[in-house]
């Protein structure tokens, strides 16, 4: 590590979460980013696609991905590529002893048959799929620490499983009914314009999409399914609305117990969520709103039960950016290096933005 | 009625939707405005409050509420008003044979012990619940036509229902597992100033609000009864997002027969709807989306289905402030009067905006 | 005409301009769309792309340009196309006797030089361009009555011109510090995807363009010249804000005489648009916003005099796609065939929206 | 100092830029909040109104506004307060060896006959604004080290200044003709709710507001004075636009020279800002927009030259709480007490937002 700081290289850096990763690095104390990779931008400054970036990480320059300059020049590196680029590139990583943050969804799933489902690819090293780490802290922080290889939840999954995980452990509501109803914003689409992200069309919209086949399901049917020892499928509708950052899931669930009130959903989330650096439960006549998390690495949750009729929502807030993309990784990162958890991530969200 | 234009009168014409009934009203043919009432505007041009509409209606001037005045000058009644204010000078307009259409929560219920639960108050004419007209055109047009007094749905109420009627109808769902997320513009909470509806806080969010006890849950749950014979109750969540106007239903339900694909929850919309001059059915790989509705009376509506796990999710998009309120009522109107029920109303919506 | 309705023909119907002229031509009652044409849409039906008009205009097909089809089917064709598309195609139809109403930039300058200077081709119409009549009807009302050719002036020159008329007809100001500063919503770029109208990228922006050379400057030098007797000059810049709709020219000029007050600054407005179905004056502590006029025809114009340093702040603001493109054209369109200028045209604007 | 570090306190700590100075200083390494005032929410965990900021400042509480407690307890108070507050009590914390930003006018112009003209009211302390230093570091640097009162600049006014500087000192435009055209977000408007910040009226807007007596003038005008050792008179009018964050100006001049290229311009931004830690050029096609400072203290600067005509378009984009209020106060801190002129500030904006 030069000058005692760890080294790390970010593999597709001209996107959102590249940009991202880039802004948390650049003010990180223990780290020093050595490497940017880009196709399409190699050779360039970073600031000419990142120009809010002037100004800092000196003269750093994007690079065609080469595996000997990464393995030369980085303890660790983020990858974040669309699916289905890093399954390749990340074993030959990992054999050189670098360790590998993958953002992208190539190491997610255990069960390799759910790429060809979900994916539309066969996985070329279903061994790897068993080392992976799931990269949520929240399910996996003592097996992060010392990772080689984290697989970083997707944005949707992460609101998802933060939503439901102390009712599905803690075995308060039926898990043959449950749904998860999405909000984002139009920063998770990516930095690559469409007719379906161009302004006047995405200003103002209340749009679901992939209404049946989000792949982010099957990570999170996957983690729920180990939490609760049972198969677990979930309902889940995403849906693009106005706003750049955010990411709202709002749980739909009916309680196993009608006795159970609001209270003994808290005392479940607080139980669960009590120490964990970046979840905050939202009460007090509130819900959480990712509005309210935008720029920092924290998730709100919260939760209404109507005894009426024997249901909760559970909701969870995060910047689809942040704790959804990049601020996790770094949280996994931190974890991975021994380093304190919130470092270089602990700071208010930005309000009102 | 003079010039042979039916005469009406709009009371609490001064919010949004008192304004956009004056919009729509001031170019509709066979009607002429004859009376505003605004308590806190009385005695000033409408266009002091409406700037938009400086061009039309003459010199229309805000006048006090006059049970006599409004006899005197108007056919018909549009009541605008909050929650528990039309119940108590409906029935004298009703007695001198003034027809009412209200748009306010105050005749939606058949069973008056559901305005005490829902609403706090006991209502006063439980007689007028039976003869009202519940102002859903899909449901009730028959009994529209001709009606002294119509209930206008609330907009959140008239999205979850377009949504659900085919599929509860047509008996393909399970009516103990019904979710309506609901999205909304900032419009919906009115004209009136908070720190909720403060720009920079309403700006970007995802905001669920009255996740347990949201009021329309009363009316939708009546309806869906009413329509399967059974005791339906649903579990709603509204949730405000980053738009002016705009209403969007995403209802999450189970299939009774796993069997259902779309095209059989297709069927059922066409079958339903395939009449209805202001429903849509938005296929092809689009779900409807509020936005594509804005400024028009049309509901889009449409359905995706899952087999995989049996569940559906079944849609519907109004412009809260047209088909979830004033354009609806208009629609009553034209409905009573005996008009083509397009009339004044069938305009395509603004695209983009 | 069939049926008694003049036929309409709209070239290059694919984009926003093209949606919001069959959105208007829809409901107007003098004419009938008989052909819209799209290079890329050609054979699919127009609710392909403008799924919002949905329900109107028949089962109406985009085709491919045809001079043949344009002149046996059309007494009259919209061209919304890209510049230098309509000097080329455009001679032929009025050489057929099919009128043109060109939105595109192609017949806006007299001076066939200028084409060279700020469009970069040589014209090869020049003899069509002293024919063409500035489709600015408060300006070339006559001229346009029967016109054959008309050339509709830009949304952001029209702002800038419906700003200064008034005080440059009556030689209120200093005409060699003229700064005309506009802001427009996101739909002015079109429909075409770019970086620079991805939503992430372009919500929220206050962002300077085309700062030094925007095209429009040539248009509204040029009447503006042709108004005062003099060669006037003006400091343009255009800034993209965050909205869909919407333009406002903000002219800040220099009085020539310093007791001008803001009530001579009106009388000069009143005096000059009195009378003008669409242009509406703003007073009593407002000034004029594009939001208000959205989804309608209106230029709504004011004023603002600081007399303590001789200065004048001049408004104008307009919907870019309706008075500032098709709006316009179908205004002009009526007064080309002698229609009540107002038909098909005169409703209120959209609000809150 | 405990814990060796300075105790600050917040005098109106509940609006936006108290929250923004309580967000700013939770990170800062040498500072801690040791009172935040509030008249309405004291007895109140800050977190009651700054829910962001759960995680952050301990337990801390609003108090009412006490001068014996600030006294003891605080080295520095920043204020917060609307026009006309802080001038009242100020004097007596100086008295007592506390030092001042105050954030408000009270204490921004020299002559006080001013404060008559712009903000109605008789200024107590004439001495005091004498004494007080400006606080634009890019102006006043070497006096604000050490300095016991500083009076921070309006937002506006900020980037007016800023936009103008280079070119006012290096005299290359006409003095008698310069227009500011400001565009502004949300946020300036404070945290009361009112009919103008209504989510459903403000979104969209393109909104000129005080259009001719906009208080910023004032100071613009006497440091732009006091530049050139002219009398400088500017026409600025501010503009609402549809953003939460973020200030331009777009500063209009015409220059004394005409062979005065973009070159020459930017040079004189170089010369001026090339060492400012907080300014920043930006060239090569882009010019500044306030959404790429957002959440940081930067300040983006720009300009675009018409030869053709003889004027500039000078630009300067900044954050208003940032560096048009908290940020800047805190650079002023950093300042007067001898940290690093970055501490606790330089940290990237948040892209996309």
């Amino acid at each position: 590590m030069a000058s005692g700081r760890v080294r790390v290289g970010i593999v597709g850096a001209s996107g959102y979460t590249g940009g991202e990763l880039l802004r948390l690095l650049a003010t990180h104390p223990k780290v020093e980013v050595t490497v940017a990779t880009s196709r399409e931008y190699a050779g360039q400054p970073i600031t000419n696609v990142h120009f809010h970036l002037k100004g800092f990480l000196g003269n750093l320059k994007f690079s065609q991905l080469s595996i000997d300059q990464l393995s030369e020049r980085c303890d660790l590196v983020f990858t974040s590529t669309p699916s289905g680029v890093a399954k390749d590139f990340a074993p030959e990583l990992l054999e050189v002893g670098v360790r590998v943050i993958d953002l992208s969804p190539d190491f997610r799933l255990k069960d390799p048959s759910q790429y060809e489902r979900w994916y539309e690819f066969a996985h070329p090293s279903p061994d790897l799929l068993e080392r992976a780490v799931y990269g949520l802290p929240e399910l996996h922080r003592e097996e992060l620490r010392g990772a080689r290889l984290v697989a970083c939840p997707g944005c949707n999954a992460t609101a998802a499983l933060l939503s439901l995980i102390p009712a599905v452990e803690q075995k308060l509501i039926d898990l043959d009914h449950v749904v998860v109803d999405v909000k984002v914003g139009s920063s998770e689409a990516g930095m690559r314009p469409t007719l379906g992200t161009h302004h006047p069309e995405r200003a103002n919209v209340m749009r679901p999409y992939e209404a049946t086949g989000h792949r982010h399901v099957a990570e999170v049917e996957q983690e729920l399914s180990a939490l609760s020892g049972k198969t677990v499928r979930v309902a889940l509708v995403p849906h693009a609305v106005g706003a750049v950052r955010g990411a709202l899931a709002t749980s739909h669930v009916w309680l196993v117990d009608r006795s159970t009130d609001e209270l003994a959903v808290w005392r479940a989330f607080a139980r669960r969520y009590g120490h964990e650096p970046f979840v905050r439960i939202v009460r007090g006549g509130r819900y959480p709103d990712p509005k309210y998390v935008i720029g920092s690495n924290f998730a709100d949750v919260g939760m209404a039960v109507e005894q009426r009729i024997g249901r909760a929502a559970l909701f969870a807030a995060i910047d689809n950016l942040m704790k959804g993309a990049a601020g996790q990784a770094v949280q996994c990162m931190n974890l991975v290096f021994g380093f304190d958890e919130r470092e270089g991530l602990y700071a208010p969200p930005l309000r009102p933005a």
